[in-house]
């Protein structure tokens, strides 16, 4: 099944071209409304807000230094956007300007001191986000509030999908509809039951929470281009890249 | 005015030893129910879960290196609990477990590449915050994600103030009754309208968002103790320490 949310915040399942309009949420209680709409013809916000925003640092071998245990930071939840909206770079950013192409796993349970089955069965489905960076601010800032954290950096979407089995299938990126990079989604060095047992041994993860994977391979994103995250089984996340004066 | 929110989630508004539960968020449109219960036999929780939840490093010059700029980190919203709540300290926390008394501004409207005056006209009032460390996981992982923000090391409260002046007031924490440090609030490298400015460069603020201001103190916190950060004009968070085999 796809959950979606579109805008004005409802959630929507989504069936081939259509999106049928649910009341609730997919973590509790819902049920269809009958309501049911083109998905060409509706807005896709972030298919969640998290309570609390998960993200590994490095996480392949082909991008960066291997993390010896499965570490977490956070990303701001203000960051986020949806499927289709534009990525803002800002004019003073510095360096630079990169996709991290991410799968993203949605929790649908409370946990807390779970085990990787445990884990696992708390997983709702999977997403994928694209953790826009800015290389110079990430070299020059104490943390990472602007280099990964502004306003539009956080595209998620389209969707959850709750039956697909990303860490079989591949992840690309496409600039333009050219296929720029590709890796394979599960050649992780953590996977992510080991990150969310490890996460639980300390804090308790919440229903609509999101753990941002890492990424295999980094890309330069243009303004005036179009940038493509897939996910074999879960979707294609697409959005526009613009400079901040045309905002 | 003091808004505090109760167990439930309702929102509050306290005066003296009364709080009259209220419909509706302090940041929107809201009506008083008449509806008054004691002080003293309400749970209070953090005073508002924030959209995005802002923390400044060092900002005191009694409290590590001045900053260069005014930069901020996040904190995770799981890590929050309300005033009377427990702080647990972990089995395995390495180094010293510590309370940082801070300040912390609250948000009432929505801001975008906002100048100081108008930061300071969308802080909507001031609440209390530890922002509880553990030294020893601080320097040996590469985030603060468990230094600081293991279940219950976020206290916050025990309400919003919206007419203290805390950049004039003293911070003080006693443990068990007994001052054990004190700083002048407003002794900070940037104030809290220099950082609000600052973010508002890159990412827009959002009514609920808190920015928590830094420390120019901190106070070793024992399991078996309470510790009581006060703030002038403000009010008294106070919590007690538990070790994790009592939770």
């Amino acid at each position: 099944m796809r959950w979606c949310r579109v805008a004005g915040g409802a959630f929507g399942i989504v069936t081939e071209d259509k999106v049928e309009l649910v009341d609730g949420t997919p973590f509790g209680e819902h049920r269809r409304t009958g309501e049911v709409r083109a998905l060409d013809a509706v807005r896709l916000l972030p298919p969640v807000v998290p309570p609390t925003f998960y993200a590994v640092g490095f996480n392949y071998r082909s991008h960066g230094p291997a993390p010896e245990r499965p570490e977490v930071g956070y990303r701001a939840q203000s960051a986020l956007i949806g499927h289709g909206e534009p990525v803002v770079k800002p004019a003073d950013a510095e360096g630079a300007f990169e996709a991290e192409p991410e799968l993203v796993a949605v929790l649908g349970r409370t946990v807390r001191r779970c085990s990787r089955d445990e884990a696992a069965d708390a997983v709702f489905g999977w997403t994928i986000g694209n953790d826009v960076s800015v290389r110079g601010w990430q070299r020059t800032d104490r943390t990472l509030w602007r280099a990964k954290n502004c306003d539009t950096f956080k595209p998620m979407g389209p969707w959850i999908d709750t039956a697909a089995a990303p860490l079989e299938a591949e992840t690309t990126v496409s600039v333009d509809g050219v296929r720029v990079a590709a890796f394979p989604t599960g050649a992780m060095v953590f996977d992510p039951y080991d990150y969310l047992a490890e996460i639980s041994r300390y804090i308790t993860l919440h229903p609509g929470d999101v753990l941002w994977l890492g990424t295999g391979a980094t890309v330069e994103m243009r303004p005036g281009t179009t940038v493509d995250v897939a996910i074999g089984g879960v979707g294609v996340l697409s959005n526009p890249i613009v400079p901040e004066e045309d905002e």
